[in-house]
């Protein structure tokens, strides 16, 4: 292996590889590649932004103890998660010096080829921190220096990157019992930066947690409400929701194993939630709440106006040794096949006419594409098809999306694109990824003759910017 | 945007990207272009050709109004479909200016790009109706006026469109109640076009539904057999499949929410025909009784030659709503997971064998493409599988299923195409497309060393005219 | 159609089309097309390496009657298998007529078309036979002339193909009650071709079927221990382990409906062994019996080091008749929707994070593919993906299982190719068309930006050699 090899990343890179419709997409690209980021969906901490000294730490804090992206795949061909630095949840040793991190990070980077996430480090270490040299072994510790270096520097600041990076606006994700008091310091600041909460109350849904109790209690704090029936428990959740409106919120996410809803009388409701309280609440009890929590937050925001956010399909913590030793989001979530047209059917059909909701629904079950999101996004006004989400947040995995979904919803049943992302750096080089696809696959449209070349600048911009922006009310 | 931009329609479309492979794409389809058109399945309505003077209406009766691929795209997006001018079971109020609903759809007409729907409209604007000029609000009224003064000229009522459209035989979709009057008007005019009728019984099997015994009474006048048992009731299927025949079928068809076959006993059919006349059928009673008549169906077209076609796997009326302000085929039935391997078993066992069944089978499920459906067809001789159907008649779904189906099956364990169309005028269209893309697509096994010329014409003609022909023993 | 048309085989076959892309994977290829061939999995018959004079018979022995691949797309199109010379369990008349069974198949040859079996068997006919011509009806005969004349010559004699072939190692597949008599025979031989057996204890675990008994009998006599309850038939399966391991087998493999997984106590596994020995198993009895001894499987996977492989989701002999008639292996085996997420959890939150094992997946269930199994394979340090299996050993195939599977797993998570084939003469051009396809794969990461060329050269090798090699511990 050459061990100083350039970097490779060619001007036309994810276009073609017809060479005409490189050139189209370029063209189209470079009227968007200019157009502020619109971030509506992320797990940034708000935390980098309210402070205006927040340093990142090292490299290996920035790049891969906290990103499950990456450590996961180390992990997967036999590298410890400790040799990583990913704390353990007893205190145990794990490595301490980040520099042999990083070094063990750069000795397995070729199993990131041909990945996402390979094509973003790349991307960030070259537009963020000026690398000019491909990670290897070999040219893993100059390249921490530079690292380290720029990140010493004031312009590394999240607050400055953040206007580099040209963010229109970012929003967070919080939990229902956060007081926000970092989006309150950043609204107090002076700053200019727009940045924006979002309310994921999934924590105080999940009645079978052992962790429920304290965040009933929590709530009942934040919302100065006390809970002690399913009618106060929503009037808590009506009060927090009204906060993050107040507090600039323009949305709300949820999470769950599956989309089904199921509108609970108030009754059965009422008696779900005692149960709840008692300790005696019964998987088919959690099942029926979280359907029944759907269409409440669907009510809801018919009346106070914030987009509804769904991400299902995902088996959290699929492996107990890791979830035990490390805790939860570390890389060993799974998808599970997912059915939509029967479990969103009660919600669709009390709430799916009103043009008052939008519910932007994700997938990480490609087969529901074409088969039951385009049909039902090309129906119902209150649906938007989320981007493709997570492990489909790749070339691949958007050129699949276009064009599984768009020729039964069109473009304008979809909610543009958002980054998802915890590592903040990592943001243009995301938004960049989608932009070039993006582009790239209306390129094609328009050289197999299928849109003129107004609609495709048209269809670019509004997969790159207006599509998000107007999705989110932002 | 430039409002009067000339209609976007390249010799080349659909073709490529490749430049070599849209050379190779336009010799196979210039090869096939000029072949008549075969029109195996569809849902025109016979009328149109059994009046010689029938006339279309205005552009948005014949454009919009009737076509739930259009209206369902614009109500997603938050148009009322009372705007559209679609007619409400009460009676309703709605649009009746069809130049305003025409005005309203041009200024939606943007939903529709990289959409078939987009591709169909533009190009039947243009070669049915010289239509230059793209449809935006600025050139609406104009274009309004142009296709409002052909409908009036003689060459555009439906035989002579026919015949310019160059259809060699189309094929209708009629109830099993269905007195054939006007199949009956066409054989009887001297015109020489060619349309059949195709034998659909799905309402009579319907034993849940509230129209039932109707259904029955009708069934029962039109036979001449008092159904009052379940003998009986096969009795007059039997009856009305001669008649059909008679009349020109070569095939029924089948709609229904699962493949799921099951042979009952002579008994246990009896037993619940016996419940449903009392309207005491259950559920589960419907779902056997259909999987049942399945069975029926394939044994009665061994006997009688009538090709069989089951289309599954759609929820139809999914939104209550729609269904019941303006009723069924609202651009609200969505697709659902559908299971072939183990439900067909029953009837592949018992009839799959047979050389003189054929059992066309289309689906909504693309996952089931090459997991169950070109298995199936690569070995049981009675089966052919239908062209992608729906929401998958289009430009990447014929490619997927294409590349899904054909490297077990084969070519010729398909079905060709078939149009599936109310919309008349959109025929030549469809055929086009299709014949585009599937010549795109053997050029692309050509260019990419998978076979030869002479075995890329062969293949593309037999995808163009001959297996729809053959299939449906037309 | 002209009746003496050269053989199409491009040497750009396969690449592409854009012209870029094929330079590209050209390049990629020729580095790759000259490495040894590794065989891990397959179903070669060990009889025709042990005996130093083996013959193949006539070119309908070697090409026809043994493969299902081939005689299942006759049939699908009516031709009865009885006319290919396919035996009936009855012994009833099948064509005896070699030449005849040969000019049937070569009058339906043109249903291979655009499938992986048509480009397998030109590509065979030439390299291996020398054949210049397309097969035909008109061929036909002169090209069974020259099969036969060359079958008869020394060279091809199945172990000078084996080293014509370049084939660094041969895995064979054997039942756990098989002597290994061939391998021994092989190995004293002192001919220097590596074949090595693999352990595959299907039958022995399969406790509903009638052969059971027997099989159990088998199992004591070749292991010498009498097996009268569940442990000392797990002590007989450690036996026969450790015997094939001595024979040379590096692997063991195990097929089932689905990949449910789950650890029985040791008393449930006793009371089911108890009951199945006095023909008392039940059905869910012998689905978790299996599901136990996927558990056990691993566990001893771990202790001896023997590499483990499941092949799930094929719902076998589909057609009762010809399972009757014919027997299995007659191309009537149907893929079925498979779930691995829930299933394999037990096994993977058991072993999954050990190291020492290496568990190899395949599926028939292209849906899988981004879903589970390469969010798992991306996680677990056990887990490697297969490469596309059987009716997805294909271009298509192989371009949708790449492109699904690499952006999350990446392709060192991958067991690289194997060719699981019975048909002998048919490995060079399995192996070639995966080379082709994963050289032009990479090549099209390259032109579009994504890898350089120095890991294009390095993924190519991986995919064409290292990966299987490596995975298989050979």
């Amino acid at each position: 292996m050459s061990t100083e090899a350039p970097l490779f990343l060619p001007e036309d890179r994810y276009f073609g590889p017809d060479s005409r419709q490189k050139d189209v997409a370029l063209q189209l690209y470079q009227a968007v590649a200019g157009l502020p980021l619109v971030c509506p969906h992320g797990h940034v901490d708000p935390r980098l932004l309210a402070d205006p000294d927040y340093q990142f730490g090292s490299p290996a804090e920035l790049f891969i103890i906290p990103d499950h992206y990456v450590f996961r795949m180390l992990y997967s061909r036999g590298v410890p998660l400790e040799a990583l630095g990913i704390p353990r949840r007893d205190g145990g040793p794990v490595e301490q010096d980040h520099r042999k991190i990083w070094q063990t990070f750069a000795e397995h980077f070729y199993l990131f080829r041909g990945t996402p996430t390979g094509v973003w480090l790349t991307q960030e270490l070259h537009q963020v921190f000026g690398i000019e040299k491909k990670l290897t072994a070999d040219t893993a510790q100059e390249i921490y220096d530079q690292i380290e270096a720029r990140l010493a520097e004031p312009e590394f600041r999240p607050r400055r990157l953040f206007e580099r990076f040209n963010i229109e606006v970012l929003c967070t994700t919080d939990a229902a019992t956060d007081t926000l008091e970092h989006h309150q310091a950043i609204r107090t600041s002076g700053w200019q930066g727009q940045v924006r909460p979002t309310f994921r109350p999934d924590a105080v849904y999940n009645i079978l947690s052992p962790d429920w109790p304290a965040q009933i209690e929590a709530l009942s704090r934040v919302s100065g409400i006390d809970i002690h029936s399913y009618a106060t428990f929503t009037q808590a959740i009506e009060a927090r929701r009204a906060f993050f409106k107040e507090m600039g919120a323009t949305a709300t996410d949820h999470a769950a194993l599956t989309p089904y809803t199921e509108a609970l009388s108030a009754q059965e409701a009422e008696a779900i939630f005692q149960r709840a309280l008692k300790g005696q609440a019964t998987t088919d009890d959690h099942r029926r709440f979280i359907a029944n929590m759907f269409m409440e937050m669907a009510r809801m925001s018919i009346e106070d106006g914030l987009v509804m956010q769904m991400h299902v399909g995902s088996d959290r913590n699929h492996n107990a040794l890791i979830a035990e030793r490390f805790g939860p989001d570390k890389g060993d979530d799974i998808p599970i096949a997912t059915e939509f047209t029967r479990n969103l059917k009660p919600l669709l059909n009390r709430y799916g006419n009103d043009p008052r909701l939008t519910l932007v629904l994700f997938t990480l079950d490609e087969s529901t594409y074409s088969r039951e999101l385009a049909p039902l996004a090309g129906h119902y006004p209150a649906l938007r098809l989320g981007p493709p989400w997570w492990f489909h947040d790749s070339i691949e995995g958007m050129n699949r999306y276009l064009s599984s979904v768009t020729e039964t919803a069109g473009i304008y049943n979809t909610a543009g694109f958002n980054d998802d992302t915890r590592a903040f750096p990592s943001i243009p080089a995301r938004h960049d990824l989608w932009r070039r696809v993006a582009c790239n696959w209306v390129a094609g449209l328009h050289v197999r003759g299928i849109v003129d070349m107004e609609d495709a600048h048209q269809m670019a911009r509004a997969l790159a910017y207006d599509l998000a922006k107007e999705t989110y009310r932002l």
